[in-house]
């Protein structure tokens, strides 16, 4: 988005060459309104906003951030907002409703036609992140003994309420899927061919109550930018377009790295969020990983008489947890991420285990050997040397197990294992380190 | 994909039912041949391959991974590559030629057209992680003149050789793009209408020499299921469709996974990559942490003969330097996203800083208050409390200042932002931790 586009439409706006503004303003994508608006003051954004045709005015709509959304449908009259609703497709109606406050939802619902207003309520009934609450109604469907220039014909008639026509879905009378004919078979089959012989019978395709994690998986896998939802009696209710299952890609993504960060995850953007609700997202784990860390300060403290006989040992503990951290940390982002993407699955954890264990095994005799030369080096002391670096080597093949099994674990469990990431793991790989630490040197030095 | 369709497809197999198994294999989606192949020896694998049409077998054999590729390639005859090649789009032939061993390319290309070989050396010349590198040539193009029916029947015509045909792009006689249409608005136009009255001349497009993450964000951005790829002089010279970009999308959150747990990233999958491999990826950046956590070590030691007089101190460490971490690693990971997703830009450093702070002030004065009571309750020791939760907060401050400072200035600087998450942030915030809880401790207590 060019600063040049901004500066023309503030210069236009504030010089109130209206006719010039239009004629811009229409050269300019959905997409960069967002930008543009938030140079602009209230009034002139409502000017702006109005000088938009009746389509792009929805398709800026869109785009806006739900605040913006909420401050833009206070400006508008009743006539204005109808005209919104009329073009919004089904799915954008329903984001818009779930996340306006209710008074605007009220009125929202007052200028929305009444069929519209049935299927959005039948939409806002499927549970939270399925399928069913991210797909749109307005999908191009055919019957499968259409002449593919018959097909042509109700394309052209209903092509402009359908949100794509890159895929055409062939329904029974009762409604049901049989097929599915990318645009592209269309337009190289003869004009008589009978629909039913060149649509795709093997379909791909999600039910309302599925996942809308696992559904948006399967673009990425088999490549379609459309995927029909069908129902409990498969009849088809909805499509699915590659552009909202990128989102909910990216969304998936975002919660996985605040997950992995010990947040609770949100949908709010980062300057959006007020201070309080970032400090309320990362607060309870913060309570709950200080509280558990307690138990490695009550390790230590177990060993108050050795660490006052040989206070040296205190010096190689941040070192140990933070290499034990390091360690385990990888390991649990490999095999989170892996499970994310399918790449690993539950089953296969053992084959997993045995390759941390082999990894761990070479990684830790090398920070070992690293780690012996410079303690010799720097304090002369070949026994302390030994000690640290056999702790080290355990550290590093339990943590490496621990970052392994703990996300895996959490998977057969149903519970997200992105929370078994880095700040968990660490605290429970530092307990642990400590443990092993003072094991090893109470005996090796009889302390 | 269904274990049921694998069993299907080995029992078909082992009774060699060759005619029934053809027809069954062509049901299956191409995507789920790599689940397949992997119940199958290399003998039964060839078999079922050759039992593939030819469109097929292009298809199934993108699917597969490199290694999967190779060993197929060696068993196919010369006569079948060259059935491949002439059916691959050109970005999946340079994505192979760029993953094979130089034996295998050779033989790859003695068996490829010599037009397609001249493009495929044209495409291997873009810079790694350019917008070149991803696109593919084989695009619909139409021209300005042309009428709806025309560009239609040119559709008809070149659409099997394109590897989309939902945009369409209009090119001057100089090859200079003019315009996108989309195939919805020729299938609504009237026939006779001209391409270049139905055209979008407001154009979305990247450059061969774009990074290739910044042109999958325009995907995301601008919802659209193509991007054109134009050279310096603005020529079209091919594009890159969404599937294709989803992937750059995946790899790139996999890159930033990898790096912030201190990895350095691959392309390969988990169980792919060798334990050596596993190993030489984690190592440096464990042993560049390890030795920058004797820092934290020697500050200690420095406070050797203060951990003598009180040991308890040092059985608050691992909860001071823990939280910390945690702290800092949940600010960067935010920022870090952040700059990912497009939502924090570098400029606006100063506002994610005033942010973190306060956010640091409120959770730090939580856990200070919940830390005094439970050391209060625990050893009823005031001043040992106060001082610990005095640390608290300042910890808490800097790490989350740290947290937001070292990804911005990493991106100011053109590194990759990720690379300051946890791991070395957590390093930097431990040394910060013991040497500000010393310099309390021991002026509170006279040390």
């Amino acid at each position: 988005m060019n600063e040049e586009i901004i500066e023309e439409v503030v210069n236009l706006v504030e010089n109130k060459k209206i006719k010039q503004l239009r004629e811009f303003l229409d050269t300019i994508n959905e997409a960069d309104f967002p930008t543009i608006f938030e140079e602009l003051d209230d009034e002139k954004t409502i000017m702006v906003y109005r000088l938009l045709s009746k389509g792009k005015a929805a398709e800026v709509f869109v785009e806006l951030e739900s605040d913006d959304q909420e401050r833009l449908i206070n400006c508008l009259t009743d006539k204005e907002i109808k005209n919104v609703m009329n073009e919004l497709y089904m799915d954008d109606a329903v984001d818009l409703i779930e996340e306006m406050p209710s008074n605007v939802v009220k009125r929202i619902l007052a200028n929305t036609k009444l069929e519209d207003r049935k299927i959005i309520n039948e939409l806002l009934k499927y549970p939270e992140d399925t399928a069913g609450t991210v797909m749109t109604t307005e999908f191009m469907d055919l019957k499968e003994n259409m002449t593919v220039e018959e097909a042509f014909q109700r394309i052209k008639k209903k092509a402009l309420k359908s949100e794509t026509v890159y895929n055409c879905y062939v329904l029974s009378t009762d409604r049901k899927l049989l097929g599915i004919v990318d645009i592209k078979a269309l337009l190289i089959a003869e004009r008589d061919t009978l629909v039913k012989d060149i649509m795709e019978t093997n379909i791909i395709k999600a039910q309302t109550i599925d996942d809308k994690e696992e559904t948006a998986k399967l673009f990425d896998k088999y490549d379609v930018v459309a995927v029909p939802v069908v129902d409990k009696e498969d009849r088809l209710v909805g499509i699915i377009t590659i552009d909202d299952a990128i989102d909910v890609m990216q969304e998936e993504a975002s919660e996985d790295f605040e997950l992995m960060a010990a947040m609770s995850p949100t949908d709010e953007s980062y300057f959006k969020t007020s201070v309080f609700s970032h400090a309320k997202n990362r607060i309870v784990w913060l309570l709950v990983l200080m509280i558990s860390a307690m138990l490695t300060g009550a390790i230590i403290e177990h060993f108050e008489a050795s660490i006052a006989t040989l206070p040296i040992l205190v010096s190689f503990i941040p070192m140990l947890m933070g290499t034990g951290g390091n360690c385990g940390a990888q390991s649990s982002t490999l095999i989170i991420r892996g499970l994310a993407t399918d790449e690993i699955s539950p089953k296969d954890w053992l084959k997993a285990v045995w390759k941390e264990i082999r990894v761990a095994v070479v990684v830790g005799i090398v920070l070992a050997i690293a780690n012996t030369l410079r303690i010799v080096i720097q304090y002369r002391e070949l026994k302390i040397a030994l000690v640290v670096s056999a702790t080290m080597v355990c550290t590093v093949i339990v943590s490496k197990i621990l970052g392994c099994l703990l996300p895996i674990g959490a998977k057969k469990l149903k519970m997200d294992p992105a929370i078994m990431a880095a700040p968990l793991l660490t605290t429970v790989v530092d307990a642990t380190t400590v443990l092993i630490f003072f094991t090893i040197a109470t005996s090796a030095f009889n302390l």
